[in-house]
């Protein structure tokens, strides 16, 4: 539960003529609980972080709302919440979505906006969001409270223009964890406010390298492999099989077979393990943590090209961890990402690497949460 | 340049209480010239159509415009545009563009907003659209119009749900003609009306199948095929390598020298007689038209899923022209689609194929002029 001294900043706010407190609430669910912010719907920049309370369930996470609720009326029972945004992982369809980072029966991790506690949580002013899409809501919000560009680093300096992290145009967040997320934020003229995307093009298929290239056999064999693991050896695989955290001790496990001859069960691989192994020069493990970051250079210019984005944002916290080792290969890096079919597309192209960890799912879903409050009814 | 008597038709509409007559305009550019719709601005449904009037440069292209100008003033010299667009095939930038399908230097097919006649093309009320883009807000205006379903049919019915057309949520229009193109129609609770965006997802590279694919031998031989023609045999070609006016050439280059040992120079095949060929039965023809086409279903299929698409609207003349064909090979089209890494994402996915020609583009800009013309000021 969270801590009632931290709510009782809300006091500080201003208030309405009529004497209402109107707030913003955004809430970021993952796999062991949630963080929540409330913020002052006149004035975004004041607002409290109440940390982290744990739930891991359906009933968990709305007994910790119901006694937030509780809480903040306690405080200033004159509060109105004007809009909400809950970040959460799985597919959302009308109002309701079930949480994939949870375990159990679908009825016990499916969650309702309408089940939740409805003055904090109104059902006609909240909305919940694929945890990527609250990520690059969370980067617009950073790039408007100018913390934006001191949280990456650009790569391909030599190469790629200078510009801002967030562009003008198109940009690709992508989020290489669990899973590898993409999603697109458009600013147009045709739209006053930027607008976010969630895709699927993680789970675009691999470009493998043809016959005459230098790389071709051995690639070629680390696709296979994956192929057999996942499809009966008859499909090309994804991005996301090679680019996640379960795509890691797949290919660690190719290696590690190819260098000792030993095939190591899969389950028994630990993604974590192997980047740390190969932060430590353990040749099997570098060799596995470097297809992994090749092919997601690969797949970043596949997303960034077909999408006509100007920037690339490689973002998430094991992008933060795997900083140092992401700088060691950039060589090899630079060579994969500029290497295509069409060179021309890649010139205006910039792409930013994630060095220090920032919550952006926070900062997206209260940037949605104010613009809920601030829409014309 | 166009008829006056046509123009006659705007004195039938709606003045406004000051006497001036609001129009629209939708003006869409081909290789070989233009078409114009003037409608009113009060009922999109109150519009005439001028037909065609050629023009193969910037100069003649001004010409055929400023004289349109000057017939409308004539007509009725209280006219005013209210919203116009302009559908064009080439790179937009800051209201310039290099026309793609014009011949000669750049500068003798670039066109720039400003220096159109600017009575019937106000600068701050005229845009330029990519043409598939058009296309697309098209396929809305047909949505609106209920004129739409009539000129689809829809595939895979054993299969695939019901539905409309154009999706509630997202829906991937895609043209295959002298290129690939893809263009995405988002529709969501954020946004009060449908927007489109362009992509470049026909340059998305193939996905080939891999070693214990009961196709893998004959499909490898054709895509190294490809690769060595356009990229060394290094790289995995785009989509668009094959399915595209310069794609079936070279698949028919492929096929005939398979069957016949004869190598014919790319450049003396048509892909209109190839397609006509392969109508008649011809083998080497017909191999390399189905290629066109499975690589066509693959590339639908990767664009729809990775972009969480309901619908997949395969439009334009040519497949109009090709349904018998794409009739024909309906199993083997199928099987293709549905052959996937992630076969429960197929499931509710609806696929429609063009069948009776009908100008989206024209409808596209008209809906667009009529967009402008209505957005607050």
């Amino acid at each position: 539960m969270f801590d009632i001294e931290l709510v009782k900043k809300i006091n500080d706010w201003k208030v309405s003529e009529d004497g209402a407190l109107p707030i913003c609430i955004g809430c970021d669910v993952g796999g062991s609980g949630l963080r929540v912010r409330i913020s002052s719907f006149n004035d975004s920049e004041k607002y409290v972080d109440l940390g982290h309370a744990k739930a891991k369930c359906t009933k968990q996470l709305v007994d910790v709302l119901a006694d937030l609720e509780q809480k903040i009326k306690q405080v200033n029972d004159k509060f109105v919440c004007l809009g909400a945004a809950i970040a959460v992982a799985g597919p959302i369809k009308a109002g309701t979505v079930i949480l994939t980072n949870w375990q159990g029966e679908p009825a016990v991790r499916t969650l309702t906006l309408k089940d939740l506690p409805q003055k904090i949580f109104p059902k006609d002013r909240s909305v919940f969001l694929n945890d990527l899409e609250a990520g690059a809501y969370g980067v617009i919000a950073a790039a408007d409270k100018d913390i934006l560009e001191q949280n990456f680093v650009q790569l391909f300096q030599d190469k790629a223009p200078k510009g801002p992290v967030l562009a003008n145009g198109r940009t690709a967040v992508l989020a290489m964890g669990s899973g590898l997320g993409a999603a697109l934020v458009v600013r147009t003229p045709l739209l006053k406010n930027p607008l976010v995307l969630p895709t699927e093009l993680g789970h675009v298929q691999i470009a493998p390298n043809m016959k005459e290239h230098k790389n071709f056999k051995q690639e070629r064999e680390l696709i296979q492999h994956i192929s057999n693991h996942y499809y009966k050896g008859e499909l090309d695989p994804e991005y996301e099989d090679i680019c996640s955290g379960r795509g890691l001790p797949l290919a660690y496990q190719f290696y590690h077979q190819k260098k000792t001859g030993e095939l190591l069960p899969v389950e028994q691989i630990d993604a974590g393990e192997v980047a740390k192994k190969a932060m430590d020069g353990e040749e099997d493990a570098v060799d596995a943590l470097k297809a992994h970051y090749i092919f997601y250079l690969r797949a970043a210019k596949a997303i960034a090209t077909s999408l006509s984005c100007e920037s690339c944002v490689l973002s998430l916290d094991n992008q933060v961890k795997n900083h140092p080792f992401v700088m060691k290969i950039m060589k090899e890096l630079e060579d994969e990402f500029y290497e295509f079919i069409r060179p021309d597309w890649m010139n205006g192209l910039r792409v930013y690497s994630q060095k220090s960890i920032l919550n952006f799912n926070i900062l997206g879903t209260d940037y949605m949460a104010h613009a809920i409050a601030n829409k014309p009814e």
